[in-house]
């Protein structure tokens, strides 16, 4: 007899990061009660009745590189940031060390420098061919699935972002990628596909928060389809480029011509640290920079800056200035400073995203989730990038669900 | 034999202040041509062949009872706020010259104290009950139809914010206020619903875009109807408010708890002089300050000052501050900093709302117009407040007028 | 035998504040180590080898009129407010538990409704007269020094502040005061110039760190120089003010014409809250407002706002908006945003105070101090406003005070 | 028999640019009157009586590589940037075109690739060696000198930023620099040096305005000793390393840690056209991103971005985050927006330097002018970078000045 009740797992590639203990605590608190759901879109009206999950019951598990232990980056966060409520930490303290037990050692396989350097836990396998990383990454998940007997796990990639990975011809179809993935050498694909390819291995769907390449490689979106799995990313939009999704649709709906816009975000986690190497940054700052000239049109110039400032800690603080030209060619100004806690930001998102993706699974959705761009600064195989149309075309899908329940 | 063409007359109250004069710079422009029509929502691609009255053939004119003439208000916003292009004014100055013959003077019946003090001019005629103010106000209106041949005119109030004016029973139907209009007592209409009554008897569309009454008054609406008219208001949306109705939504889908929201507005236009009576303040940051709750929802601490800064002269500068609660309790804070010239801002907006108002008189709207709600602070019969949705609902009234053609 | 040690106390007016309480807790973290000395002005090099006594070494009591302890004040702001570390409070909460013994009750006469209402405590004594307060509160410092065999006591008012206070014939002598003080009749003095009497008494330097009246009393300073005592004030300069104080002096050092200079200050702590009220506002406002003028000179529009936004409860948010005119005319702009968190600001200066105040009593200092002005928004007996020519007076003291030694 | 005025020429490298077109206009205006000499520092009251020359006598000219006149100049900064009164420009027209007649072809040796591009003027001569260009660019001095009988001239570089140019063993001495001139080679000296000997070779004071090299060869500044000439440079300090000058010393009197300083500068003029070049760019953050540790001392976070955004053109923008740490480690910020008109800030300082220059080098001054610093992000022999310590050095040396005479 199969149980009725809805029980999902969610998996997180980094998963004792910022986001990830974010994510943990804030499972752990939902669970216990005395919290409110206060940043979980998934929570608002518009999505009640249609079948999701009950955060309080998502287990959580995950893939990690380094030693530190969701108590540590909880404890961590409160000492350089300034967050969580001490009484809160002490409540869920126990959680976070039986959740600490579903935690298993991700690949170096396909990682920059960067992140390598960042492993220095000594026990972390050494991965013979991209094949053998997948094969030991899913059986972590399908293991995972059957110890805590889930209805289906959604993996959420939520590690550093990765530097640029130019796609080659091998990478257009799943029967030439499936060749390659056998050989010994490393860049076949980067760390952020070869856990994509594991959790469709996997049979899970798969989501991906970074910018790093993840499940956005042809060959892997065939997979995933061909394995009748959804999926989607990439990016997820927290702060600045939320902020310019509703902004810059302002400036379009009143014919105010964007001159230029210009953003400089600092910020000091480990997603800083690693951006501070130009290259992984470059990739970062093309998901953020595109967003306002695919919204008002045009060729306004636009730039994006990104600085890792230690003393920040998990603080983002983005100063973005808009300078537009309005009725006789007037200049006129728009600036804002956001000043948000990324991994608080995240994390709702992450519990969102893994209760909309589970659902979709549940319901038969295979491929790319457009409906689910809201989340993203640049949604998979969708043109739409102003919050709003974003937002409609969501509850447009909870609307559809609920009435085919 | 009619003219086939669609001529309209754009008629303002408070014809030769600062929006008046950039209205009709603007419109001699447009006619010469060589400017750009950036800053005109009717000029967007959705409002195309609709059957909106070419902006080039807009004739002006107005009421006014100041002494400064368009030409004159052009040069002193040049000379204190910097704006308008020596070349562009060279240009124009004819047109402005040969616009000003046809304002009138306006009324100061039922002007507060402030407004009286800013008519220097002793020619403004002393109007011996509103039911005289009403019948002189609305034959220069009917004569300024005759004169240029137009189809139609339609009066938007431009004039300076009125202090608040409580309603009392003679207010609530036409009957029992057109007995009250004979009275020599003065307050029995402030002078903003005088000029809404005199627009409506010379069978025009009536457009508040201040805080003032205007038509909001049971008695006058129900004269609009009767006489088949339509009319809208009220408060222009050009800066601050326009920000926060994109910026408001953003927060409440994502679920984010707005705890706070403090704006601080500084301007130093005739417009800022006017509300640094703090009774006039009152009224206008009433309209400014719900905005918020109402998209939000909840009990956000919001606060709107407004501060009289003569050297910033046509330029608002509004520094917003939302503090905000995300996930487990986190605050965070956006604040932004809008620096935009008022007149400039409001210009390309009267133009549009004359477009928009004289094509629906033309399709036989009667009362008020809520497809117009995009334009204002406190749209008159609407509850949608966020840009969005007020967007949508142009663009569906646009397009269900092209469809209707 | 005398002990050789420069044992000083340090007494607070509003002992278990918000300041207060940041005041306990710094000194207790100093007396145990393991924290820096950042924010304390006279830990820096000019004030060395000058005979200050030792932070560790200064024993804290207070009179209040609230019945919310040091340890719970603490544990409050950390909650709602985010400060202070969790391991920090832990290691002194023993020391605050210690300290809240040295808390006496303090008076109800001459406040205002706003902090009476404010008491909630019953036990609060109901003083007969001015005189009557007077000894009780002297006789409780006096109390305090003989029980911790203290060398001298500092007296200094961190209370909220008091509405504005009319100073009349009898406040110009002692003679004149000293006969009004038995009167049964309320009003004959606020209750922070009881404060400051009561500290004469008890021979102790006074030192008022807000805009309330204190010792800004002809008739009360009279008495100070008779009983050979220092004092100085008023109203502690940590956040806007402060940023004013460097920034006004750079326009003027460049012949750049200040316009404007408007800001505005939002907070959410109980001196925000007393603030709320119109009339206390006004006499906050005037300090405030005061500066730029002083400063540069000529007549600025200048506008101080001060809105009470209780989600930022410790936190202090000012928008500074300076309009200023430069070469042929030019006008441009310079604002900033200061986020910063008042008793965390205050806390250090107080702990300064205490020490400057003693050493200046313990070298015979008598009447007021300008040289302290460098820590006060409105300096008694001193029209430097500047920070640098402040700064260039404090130090100008020390090298004295050391050459004398 | 000599004359007893005090005649001086102001000699501008890149005299047609925006400071200088900017400095033209302001002679021109200050020599007719009718405008204020706010941004003047030589007009405060401190440098009164103590000889300056008078503004309106100084004679303007100098050496241009491009073919835009000063007419020009000023009438494209007016379109582009909304500065300068249409009736001011209009009134000085015809000075304009006559001092046009002082301007001279300067030199494209030594110039980078980025400035080489902008000069489109074929008639620009091809100087055969530095030597060559010295003497040809000197004799245009000389000559300017005698054609407007001037006492004296100042030379001032305020031409575009050149790429960092690393010094050899050949700039140790003038003995060995000398014989390097005659060389046919390019690469011996950048232009700002070449022009720099220039000034030295006709007997002028020298100033450098930007971040080149200018005098800041041990060769140049030796042989100004030998001609007992005095100079000064670097970087004139406009604008927001100004406010950092002022802010930066506020924290250390304070107490307070700065942590972080991050800023970030758009600005779309010629100089931000070849601050685009990332070589430029880096010699120019050099002199803005060093002041903070300067004057803060141990080792904050500091950056500095620059952006070229076009459409700001002479228009400054800088937004500056500074994250500090105050008592009990509480980590705030400060964060401030500049927005001012380039060369408007510039143009005034550049009259006070030719002023203080010339007087200087009447009474006899040789080398290094440290007593200037208070103009430079950069200054030459001095290590005093706060604003008010800069500041009272001026004064200092003005009333030494004043008593000497």
């Amino acid at each position: 007899l199969r149980r009725r009740s809805n029980r999902i797992g969610l998996w997180l590639i980094g998963a004792t990061g910022r986001v990830g203990s974010a994510v943990a605590l804030g499972l752990a608190a939902l669970r216990r009660g005395g919290v409110s759901r206060t940043g979980l879109v998934s929570d608002l009206p518009p999505f009640r009745g249609i079948g999701l999950a009950d955060p309080g019951n998502i287990v959580l598990g995950g893939h990690e590189i380094r030693s530190e232990t969701l108590l540590e980056a909880v404890q961590t966060a409160h000492q350089k940031a300034g967050i969580f409520d001490a009484a809160l930490m002490r409540r869920c303290a126990p959680d976070l060390r039986a959740l600490q037990r579903n935690v298993r050692a991700g690949t170096l396989l396909g990682v920059g420098p960067t992140i390598r350097r960042l492993s220095e836990d000594r026990r972390i396998p050494r991965d013979a061919s991209a094949r053998a990383a997948i094969e030991r990454l899913s059986s972590d998940i399908l293991a995972f699935r059957r110890r805590h007997q889930l209805d289906r796990v959604v993996v959420i990639h939520t590690a550093s972002s990765e530097p640029p990975f130019p796609l080659k011809a091998m990478h257009k179809s799943w029967s030439r990628l499936e060749k390659a993935l056998s050989r010994r050498a490393p860049g076949v694909l980067p760390a952020s596909s070869i856990y994509a390819a594991a959790a469709i291995e996997a049979e899970s769907a798969y989501i991906n928060f970074t910018p790093s390449l993840g499940a956005s490689v042809p060959a892997i979106e065939e997979r995933a389809r061909q394995r009748g799995l959804p999926y989607m990313g990439c990016d997820g939009k927290t702060g600045e480029t939320l902020v310019k999704s509703v902004l810059a649709p302002m400036f379009a709906m009143r014919n105010l011509n964007v001159l230029s816009w210009v953003g400089q975000n600092i910020l000091g986690n480990r997603d800083g640290e690693v951006l501070n190497d130009p290259k992984t940054r470059a990739s970062k700052i093309k998901t953020k920079d595109r967003i306002v000239a695919r919204i008002v049109g045009g060729s306004p110039t636009t730039r994006v800056s990104i600085d890792y400032v230690p003393s920040l800690d998990d603080w983002k603080v983005a100063w973005d200035f808009v300078h537009f030209e309005g009725f006789l060619g007037t200049k006129m100004s728009l600036q804002f400073t956001w000043a948000g806690c990324d991994s608080i930001l995240a994390a709702p998102l992450v519990i969102d995203l893994a209760r909309f993706a589970a659902l979709a699974q549940q319901r038969g959705s295979v491929g790319a989730m457009p409906h689910l761009a809201f989340f993203f600064k640049d949604p998979m195989h969708s043109d739409t990038h102003d919050l709003p149309s974003q937002w409609a075309a969501l509850v447009d899908w909870a609307n559809k669900t609920r009435s085919d329940r």
